[in-house]
């Protein structure tokens, strides 16, 4: 089997070297092209592709299999670039980001017989290139499969034969299912990270807030130092569904300041808190997905509700001192609020 | 010398273990108190305290230095119960996240003579109590001193002792700056990860959000998982500053939004994108604090402007891309909005 990887960046290298390495198996010979033809030299000294070609049209030359692994707006060139001279049994599929712009663009560009499936292996890191690349990068994670109407039954199974080599679980969705999907979890996180390291920064106090800055804001951050052409190509492919995530987060964000404001909230604030931390500890450990008891994710016994768990712990104390507390505290708030009046 | 720890959680225990690792030179010995036993028992059988004490009084007889280490808001409770017993010598400090209320509750519930020093370790983990101390977690941290008017030199002297000895670099500032920098890049995005998560969380479509989710977003919300008791206590005593730093973040976001929505706006967007990105990975990679040549925390030569970067790099060529395709993107953003209102 020959496999076709144009872009050997961070994920085309990472599928190359785990392809290669099932390939006492089942015999797969990887070929690779990128832009860059230091970039494909170094995929292919770092073991993730057996042969270089300098042109798409000469890698893709008897393939089974073509992945095209470069930067989502590039794609739509790479396919102008093969579409001439894709023969009638390839099967090719992608790895961008978003899917309805790739779609899209596989209708207009590529021939009928193609039979375009698209892909998007949920797994990354903010390094790029073939030294990030890692043959471990998809065990386990998920594999979304787009399939379109021109997508024939054996296309379809490569690109399951793909995700399963490389260790990670299929997902069958529509394009814009997973675009919606993918901005809430990935694209709007992405953005919203970046705008809160740019507003810092360009603070007049960044000096001493950089000082200060722990893990915490690190991580709250990281999305910012993602591959700034990917996170472009992000943005301009998805924008309607980022900017519908934005809006609802920035909703949120006023949901809760509105909280913060009003003291005699101090209940509902705790409560609000509290939950999220311990959902979020939930998902953390596995509690993703339908939650049925049955679910394979986590044990039956290790399901348990936020109101059980509020129930019979320290919060349930902690609560008692904010009920308790509130008056107290309502009162210094407002002696707090005349004191800086009379000033 | 003696040392006094009330609340042995993470931050008590985290001192005592260090405080004690450091006995051989000084003779340190270190009291524990924790208003629940076990909690204290277990800081003792972890080595974080020599002794154990059922009151605050008790454990701060004869103690030179009283650490307040409890959450926020039982500081207050704290001092209302060691303060008729507080010697004339002893120095008295705290951990709290927040300073301005800790000053305040000093000066009213404190004797005249106990010159209270409030400090805070910018450093933290999400697990909670003794089991997850570590007697390394201050390394190289920031220690932020804050002396008040009726802090005597000894007491900051003893205050930056205890910061030096645990392995932080002091930093002094007055109570107001203090909690407006850590609301800015610690609490105002503590409240921002969990206004996130529990948006997300709260969608309809969170069983496949949580499926897909993978690291970038784990991370994004990663301060949702704070202890709550420690969220809700930093919130309620640091709101207007946080609420400031919530409206800035609002603000960056909706100018961040404008720019998405502008697709004649791209160069504008991928320029803030990458500038973002490259001043993320310097910040990571030490760039912080004034950026002089000379600079300690980085050697100067490694020092490059984002202009420099930018005009030296493949982001130029991406730059070009972006503004060749300009006009076909534009006009392809047109076609897909009539297509859309065709339907």
């Amino acid at each position: 089997m020959r496999v076709a990887i144009l872009g050997t960046g961070l994920i085309g290298a990472s599928i190359g070297m785990r392809l290669r390495q099932a390939a006492g198996k089942s015999k797969v010979e990887v070929v690779g092209y990128d832009r860059y033809a230091d970039v494909a030299r170094q995929a292919q000294k770092l073991g993730a592709v057996d042969v270089v070609m300098h042109t798409p049209q000469h890698a893709i030359e008897g393939a089974d299999l073509i992945i095209l692994a470069t930067p989502l707006l590039a794609i739509r060139k790479i396919m102008e670039e093969i579409a001439p001279v894709l023969g009638p049994n390839a099967i090719i599929t992608d790895t961008g980001s978003t899917k309805a712009a790739v779609l899209r663009w596989a209708d207009e560009l590529l021939p009928a017989h193609a039979g375009f499936v698209g892909g998007h292996p949920m797994a990354g890191k903010t390094q790029t290139g073939p030294r990030a690349a890692d043959a471990g990068l998809f065990e386990k994670a998920r594999w979304i499969v787009v399939p379109t109407t021109r997508s024939s039954e054996r296309a379809i199974n490569g690109v399951l034969w793909l995700a399963d080599t490389v260790g990670a679980e299929s997902m069958f969705m529509d394009a814009a299912e997973h675009d919606a999907y993918v901005a809430a979890i990935s694209h709007m996180p992405m953005i919203a990270a970046t705008a809160m390291f740019d507003m810092e920064r360009s603070s007049d106090a960044w000096p001493e807030l950089s000082l200060l800055a722990a893990g915490g804001f690190r991580d709250t951050t990281r999305l910012t130092g993602t591959d700034p052409a990917m996170a472009f190509d992000i943005a301009v492919t998805n924008r309607e569904h980022t900017v519908h995530w934005l809006n609802r987060y920035i909703g949120a964000l006023i949901d809760m300041r509105e909280l913060l404001l009003a003291p005699e909230q101090e209940e509902a604030l705790f409560r609000r808190i509290a939950e999220a931390s311990f959902e979020y500890h939930e998902f953390v450990n596995g509690k993703v997905g339908r939650q049925q008891a049955a679910s394979p994710e986590m044990d039956a016994a290790s399901i348990m509700s936020f109101q059980d768990f509020m129930a019979g712990s320290w919060l349930r104390e902690k609560l008692s001192d904010i009920v308790g507390n509130a008056e107290e505290r309502v009162a210094e708030n407002e002696r707090q609020k005349r004191l800086r009046r009379d000033v």
